[in-house]
């Protein structure tokens, strides 16, 4: 019997008896654990939204608000099949609602955004205010705060869903609440927060109304693009970020929510962006325009509403045919809080 | 020789003696420095901007801008004559500018506010970008950043002045320069930092541009009358506060300026807002409406752009006629930041 | 067919149609992602060091710590075997050094911490400092600091070995890198952080040398224990915590690192805690004593060195036969910073 | 006449009736009010503790405790007699406690520290908890928390005092209550804030017992002695501040008090730091070794227990003959909140 094999055996009989006591050799593990650099698990991937769109439609048809509680067809990244993940630690759905329809009021751990696709008069209404949701508005369920959505107009409604679903099942830390009614009573006007938080002013002594997220919970489409607009006019695009902005929380200049960061990014026609790479692996949907995207080995076309994935650590890149606003979230402020985000730029 | 008289006499020879030391007895003037709650040396006053406006004009007569560098009535508390002091900590004036002129480029350690009365086409400059201002529209200039004014329409323009000289001077802090040219050169157009920072959106790695001031130098007074008009709709006024809303740091949440705490408390028509006192003296400038204010023992009455000093730990009150607008400032931040302030609502 | 079996073949086709799409329907998960509340699918268990001690001395006879790095037998929770993982988020081990043996030096994003077990005469040397490891003593490597361990006295080191390495994994945002010699140059006498960093003085313009971590890299024992005795001179102890404290980063007041939290609870002799849990998983070690804990429907006796984890969301309390010090970590910090941490009291 | 007789007299008229409206012209005063650095008006001094200290026993032998209240030699600065200020914003003094004397308890807004000179057995109290002082100790008195002082052993105690009152007098902010008795009743055991605090650990939801002020309230001059030792031994001195600590809140690593920074510059025997400057009036205070300091024009040479003043935005420097430690306070901390602070380094 060689030394070696003799060894192998030898160490397979103590490993076997470390497993009785519930222990286990690192150095078998070692460097697996700790990779040179991050290797992401989650695939690049693009949803047409032309392909969603009829599946979604039909899911409208196939059954009610009610037996849904939410009608979402979940983005499920190719690698992580089943585990309702768009990157390892975000998810993401399209979600529709019906004219007349409700998604009845709950409330959970998880915090929760949405990206406005299509439809009018659809509102929703979080901590006794209601919004009325326009394409590219950017809204907000903050986490723990009841929340119930509604369409009342005469189109279906649409919008990209994004939550730290993943990243609040790996704290283990998640509740969830069903509200005593169908939709939560509203005490306040609409617009009430926007006045309050949303023009550069504040209340005297500002509480927040919900923890450690922004208490405007709908930043306008109509105002974000202006301001892109008129950041853009103000000198030549970043070379790596064009010109973006990100949502903020006008309590402490933070990103809007304490898990997810969203920005947006708006490339103008003609101009291409150098490669970068970070951490955050990033969910993308184009709000306006048309723009090509470099991701890792993949070129990938953009048309409006489309969703893509960047993973972690992989190189990315743009390039705008017209002038084009990518909405982006990941888990960025996280990571930022935890001491482990990183970027590097090409 | 009674005892009380030779003790008197023994103590002020030693007195005399720790004179020579440069040093002196506590106990002799121990109750003087620590009163048991404040009494503010400054003095309740109005002035009316009807009879402060054709001074102004007169000013505008008697000397050129280059004469003035800038032509400013100071509002002189009573009880603070040759002193430049509208409170203990504060100043305030009234600045003119007429068609054409300059107030030419400078910077300094005192931050500045301007609170606008009147005038079309007047502009201020600051860190390389202009701002034009309109009538209620709330300016700053912050700490050490270069600034100019000038008047491009037909209109003379004025507006109130606050900055925090008193406050430097007892600090002994101040520094100041002159640009090396009357107006400064312009690296950004108009609406930009309103583009970057006031949208609710924030660049993705927002640096300061101006230390602890915010980056935002205009709130245009259409927004600030919006926003509180908003905040008024989403329920019954504060018995105290009415509906008031202060200017904010979007990159904090903070105060505007590091020095000076900036706000506006509207006060709907009818309405009158129980008693209240704090240890910062307040100056207010009545931006719209008619308002009675009662502040200590006299009750004075407000008109449009008519200036009122609110002295520290002094009761005050307010009644409205009209719906009205007060702009008010004070040096209420640098005391939260000293752990001074404290209010008491009556 | 009836319609029931004629609704769910309808729904299997379309979801069929919808894997394709890579998409999936979040109504039939919907319930598994939203439990009411944690239930963690961490065990409880406790390691005795009586029995871990033997293999740990044996791996010190199987191989060199060149062959391991580190020579440690991983603490892996049997609900997560094979995955490196004491609980959800959480690594830990026993590490040991021989006389004469170094693990090499080398540095990750992953925190780690240690709790020194047994032996005289280790170090760990940190950012060109070296620190001796004493029984009882906390000491960190901070986040992509250079680090390596020795050992120069004459018997064995045995430690607690705590990592994020989980957490660091399920943001996919790991990086480790080798130094290019086996340990790391020293340019600071023992004891320079603690004097800089640890004496209730700071630097004048402190500025951290390890990012988000505390510049201070070992919390002595003696120190630690001293303080828990003191302040349990100065009342009752809580009903809950008992005498609690935390390890500190002195440069902001908050826990010692960005991802772990650490903190040691002092049992006075014959207290009895009332029952308690928190979102956070614990891994709980005993320093001195004797403490009988009730996690769950567990009773566990524990003593000296031995490793206990009580999951999340868990009811614990503790009775101690002894004065006893537990010493625990967890990664409540970066609950807290996400905003999901939560404690319920009985 | 003159055209510019005429000028001045058309102004002068024009001012008398500014005058009457309570305004002034700014143009007139501008260049007083905006110098292009600051000049202090506080002078340069040095206070013996040889030639105060037999005046301060007079004063033993002349009151009584009750009568004084607090028996304090104020040290007044040669430019502001009669003001009670050592600098622009800063008080300081030597109080004077006899054995069996108390300083009864009151409570009042200004902050005050105390660097203890001699004296065995003297004790302050602060918030139910006693601390012994010794020599080299510093010792806070937070803003708002009741504190009384005693002498207990054989011996005189003596100690420097430094109190915001000037500050505090300028933002009209002071309040002052009388305890209902001569002594605080004491509720913790002496040792407690060190202990909960003080050891590089923390409460686990740590409280501010003292608002913005350090919750420690004895930084023992044995261990300020060690820590600077232990630092010097890290490297060699930095040019200009030697090797300084400042004394630190540890619940936010910020300066001890909100108005007040205080900190100990080590000089080592023979070395000599380079010219620096700041905006900042420094009280200083020799608490072992020989100093000389270079402060403006002036040379003065300092022995233990000595006291002088470098006034704000003056040159200083130092040169020890023997291992000198030297004990500094200042407003820096208020400037710097108020971005008001600056340095210059020659």
């Amino acid at each position: 019997m060689s030394t070696e094999t003799s060894t192998r055996e030898v160490r397979d009989e103590f490993y076997g008896r470390l497993k009785e006591q519930e222990l286990a050799p690192l150095w078998e593990v070692l460097k697996g654990l700790l990779p040179s650099e991050p290797k992401s698990k989650a695939g690049i991937h693009r949803w047409r939204y032309q392909d969603v769109r009829p599946l979604l439609m039909e899911s409208g048809r196939l059954l009610t608000a009610e037996e849904a509680e939410r009608r979402v067809l979940v983005l499920e990244n190719p690698a992580f099949r089943g585990m309702s993940r768009a990157t390892s630690t975000m998810y993401a759905g399209i979600q529709l609602i019906l004219p007349g329809e409700t998604a009845p009021a709950h409330r959970h751990t998880p915090s929760a955004l949405r990206f406005i696709l299509e439809g009018e008069g659809a509102f929703t209404a979080v901590g006794g205010e209601r919004t009325t949701m326009r394409r590219g508005d950017f809204v907000i369920t903050p986490s723990w705060a009841w929340h119930d959505h509604g369409a009342e107009g005469d189109t279906p409604c649409a919008w990209l869903d994004g939550l730290d679903l993943p990243l609040v099942q790996f704290f283990e830390a998640g509740f969830n609440e069903h509200y005593n009614d169908e939709r939560q009573s509203i005490s306040r006007p609409e617009g009430d927060s926007a006045a309050r938080y949303g023009s550069g002013m504040l209340p005297l002594k500002p509480e927040s109304r919900y923890g450690l997220t922004t208490p405007i919970f709908n930043y306008p489409w109509e105002r974000t693009r202006e301001a892109l607009a008129g950041a853009a006019a103000g000198g030549a695009p970043d070379p790596h970020e064009a010109v973006s902005l990100r949502y903020a929380n006008p309590l402490d200049g933070g990103w809007a929510m304490p898990t997810m960061s969203a920005w947006m990014m708006h490339v103008p026609a003609g101009f291409e962006t150098a490669r970068m790479r970070s951490t955050d692996g990033i969910v993308m949907c184009l709000a306006e325009g048309a723009l090509t995207a470099e991701i890792g080995d993949q070129t990938i076309d953009l048309d409006e509403s489309d969703v893509a994935i960047a993973p972690g650590w992989t190189w990315r890149r743009f390039r705008a045919a017209k002038d084009s606003f990518l909405f982006c979230f990941s888990d960025r402020v996280a990571q930022e809080k935890l001491g482990l985000w990183r970027e590097e730029k090409g």
